[in-house]
């Protein structure tokens, strides 16, 4: 496609970097941002280039932050015991929109995955296992995806750190989901939820 | 969902005011950027600024140019005598993509939709009317898309330049689509087709 302006090609082409952002997508939301006021469209990049100049990782759990030490890690309100062990930063969002979760986390910025060459030297496990050596730590959730990577990884964290006998490893719950139509769950997810059936409580 | 890093939330809030943009992609798109070096996060934010600032509509067509006049308007190897009206310069790249139209363009800015509020005073049809009336104009071509507001606006347009005899007024062919299957083909598209059939050449 022949684009007629070159500032319209190269904000185009900008956009069309981004994870699930094809040529298409790329030019109907550029040529959004064309209606749109020229402060707000400043507005826009001048976000990114704050995002880009301002954002750090939290030095305790990799969490994204403002400062050094994330808010999460900070609090005092936080049980600093129970360390929730999740692949990226969408995982700690998701986990603290459930308002279930009063421990902190620490963020592995990937699982173990061969087939994209990631290995645990590319992730924060080193970084964990020192975490639980420093002591003072009760338990650790593995909340990683139910997936062969994420199981694989999972097992990986479990043999570094069962050494510290005194440190409870636990994962998260699988079986079916809330709502879930029963003939619409998958054979393994119903079958392990069957074989892992639990004692019926009134007010689950 | 809580975001730990008001720089973050903030990029991610921009994002979110595209269409077909909502939180979670504003935010799977931010964190992405998050991996980009800083320099190529600052060049985003540098394209957006320079598209903002730059970017500049043809005085002639309205079609989107980095100066007055957008290269089409300026060719002297196109047919400025046939002007091609459009909805949006979208459909200008559609219609260049096809390399069967050597005429100029005229692009409206949007179509007549009183559901959204738009008239034809909102629409540049009045310079249409006015490159008409200065002459030189032998044939308009309303390409507009065959909805119920593109007939609209296409009827508006032939009531407006009707009066100018000398002009040929043309509409895209209307028929079944290229490749498709015919028992797909909606009722109305394949009713029309065959009032509107036409004589059987070897070499279409």
């Amino acid at each position: 496609m022949d684009i007629p302006s070159h500032f319209l090609e190269r904000a185009v082409g900008q956009f069309s970097q981004l994870p699930g952002i094809g040529h298409k997508t790329a030019m109907r939301l550029v040529l959004h941002l064309l209606k749109w006021e020229r402060k707000d469209v400043d507005a826009f990049a001048d976000s990114l280039h704050e995002l880009a100049e301002n954002v750090r990782y939290c030095k305790v759990c990799h969490n994204v932050c403002d400062g050094e030490i994330c808010p999460i890690c900070a609090s005092t309100k936080r049980d600093h015991a129970t360390i929730c062990v999740v692949e990226s930063i969408q995982d700690v969002m998701a986990i603290e929109a459930t308002q279930q979760y009063h421990g902190v986390y620490h963020v592995l910025g990937g699982i173990i995955s061969p087939m994209d060459g990631i290995g645990p030297q590319d992730l924060e496990i080193e970084s964990l296992v020192k975490r639980v050596g420093e002591g003072d730590v009760n338990e650790i959730i593995l909340a990683l995806s139910p997936t062969m990577e994420g199981d694989t990884t999972s097992f990986y964290i479990f043999r570094k750190i069962a050494l510290y006998t005194d440190v409870t490893i636990t994962t998260l719950a699988r079986g079916v989901a809330q709502n879930e139509q029963l003939h619409y769950t998958d054979e393994l997810t119903l079958g392990r939820s069957i074989v892992e059936r639990r004692a019926f409580k009134s007010n689950p």
